[in-house]
């Protein structure tokens, strides 16, 4: 692993962020190859096409394989994008591709989502990063990027090592906004303060966008009462958010275009939701310390019954 | 007044709950007059058609009218039972036809509905009364009373007047299940330990009955968590129910048939919810006392920004 060219990373998962960012690194000078589940035919076929803000292009990853254990080389990186549904087993999905010198990445929402992986890979540096973006896929093979793009990743739970320097500089290079955390852990909390009002409430609140959820003063105390609690856990945590935060992504989102989430989006193509990565962890989190968040108690209850329903609705 | 045939009713209202019970009140000999908006030319015509599961009847008002300033008579009661929406100004409908002698009887949802009215007619009788049944109207002049019927009903805030109780014995000479109540703001907060959870939950979970809500463990947990405010508030309010009924209520639901609640048909016909009525007035109470409630705030938040965009989407 000297140049770019020798870097070789193994994606799963070719959703809306898999291959914007696995397309970025391709174009960055290192070997992408990728994982793919339903739309392997189509990547394997002719790679996958993403319109984006930073310029169109076409990414065909190195070799597209349908599980980890077809890949025959040893990867610097395993970077995962899927979803984190509890339905998705991703030790036992990547196991088969993870060497000693392997480095993990979450690119994924949520928090205190690495427990799992890092306990199952003891042995291995887990890479934990998170992507403030606006992508979507179209279709197999077909990827929108509307917005954003910065990347924030470190080591987990602390640090910022050297193969975590290296992954950034490739975003660097590739043109990818990317900052580097010492405590990704309150990356992950901060970004939570956002998440875990706006993307539940614009579901819940029968299916609002932003700037719904902003017009009523109601439901836009209800999003500052969520935030207040997101901030308390962060506290009782151990990776304290600022506080003046809580204000900033109430009037950041006000200036916002007006906004469907990822979890809107989720739940009116009938796919399941990520209640646990982004409800469920926060309220095991604060029953373990004791905490009682009842703002965020409530609408992980309410999410989890309309999640339910909407999947059973979806299989029928 | 002083036999049945005597006593003089005009109803406010001739929808699922006003015609079921207006109708049992001119079976037991009273002379039933009622005002109707929408559905006038059809009850004027050929009145009101009732499958009931104490039997079906035909109720014909005495008169049916446009407005209250066409009522030529001396009411004894007025009975009241439109929803309680903020739209609807209960005091402005009613007044032309208010006597001195006229006890004003509120038939309708909620809590603390009672105050403005008492306040716009410091000199009459109020009557606070409550339906505890399962009736809906299917068109105009055509109503189905499919479950339950026990009317409660006591005089505003306390006692139980002479008043109250020879419309009390109307009711049970009609065949109507009757209780009075000494202290009926109690009965109102008991009636509210089932609406709060349920009738709200019904909507924003989805669109679900009340088994479907039970059947999720976070969302019964929930119930249980609104029905304790609930009770809280009861108690801060000087009419504290019995903390029994709270687990009461989850089991009795259980046995229950699955039931679609009263606030989601309104919702699904694009109709305005009671929202107010049942959570906001809540809110206020326990504002007023200084308490928290935040499982009530929540759903009332989202509830509010549901009911609105609803009642926007129905009148496109």
């Amino acid at each position: 692993m000297n140049g770019c060219n020798d870097i070789k990373i193994l994606l799963f998962g070719t959703g809306a962020v898999g291959s914007l960012y696995g397309g970025k690194l391709s174009q960055a000078g290192a070997s992408v190859s990728a994982v793919c589940r339903s739309d392997y035919d189509v990547v394997k076929d002719r790679g996958i096409y993403i319109k984006s803000i930073y310029g169109d292009f076409h990414f065909r990853p190195e070799t597209v394989i349908r599980k980890a254990s077809e890949y025959r080389d040893n990867p610097d990186y395993i970077i995962v994008t899927t979803k984190v549904l509890p339905e998705i087993d991703v030790p036992s999905m990547i196991m088969d591709a993870v060497k000693p010198s392997t480095s993990i990445v979450l690119l994924q929402n949520g928090i205190d989502i690495e427990r799992g992986i890092a306990g199952a890979f003891p042995n291995n540096e887990i890479i934990s990063a998170l992507a403030f973006v606006c992508v979507s896929r179209k279709g197999f093979g077909d990827v929108e990027h509307q917005d954003y793009g910065r990347i924030v990743l470190g080591t987990y739970p602390s640090g910022v090592s050297e193969k975590v320097k290296i992954l950034a500089g490739l975003f660097n290079v590739s043109g990818i906004p990317v900052e580097t955390a010492e405590d990704v852990i309150e990356a992950r909390w901060r970004k939570l303060l956002w998440n875990a009002p706006f993307n539940p409430l614009s579901v819940i609140g029968g299916c609002v966008d932003t700037k719904q959820i902003l017009s009523n003063t109601l439901t836009e105390a209800l999003a500052e009462n969520i935030m207040h609690e997101v901030f308390e856990l962060s506290v009782a945590d151990g990776h304290p958010v600022a506080v003046e935060l809580i204000r900033k992504n109430i009037e950041d989102t006000y200036r916002m275009i007006p906004y469907k989430t990822s979890m809107l989006l989720d739940y009116e193509s009938g796919r399941p939701m990520e209640v646990e990565a982004i409800l469920g962890n926060a309220v095991r989190i604060a029953d373990k310390y004791g905490k009682k968040i009842p703002y965020i108690r409530s609408i992980y209850a309410i999410l989890d019954l309309i999640n339910r329903t909407n999947i059973e609705r979806g299989d029928r």
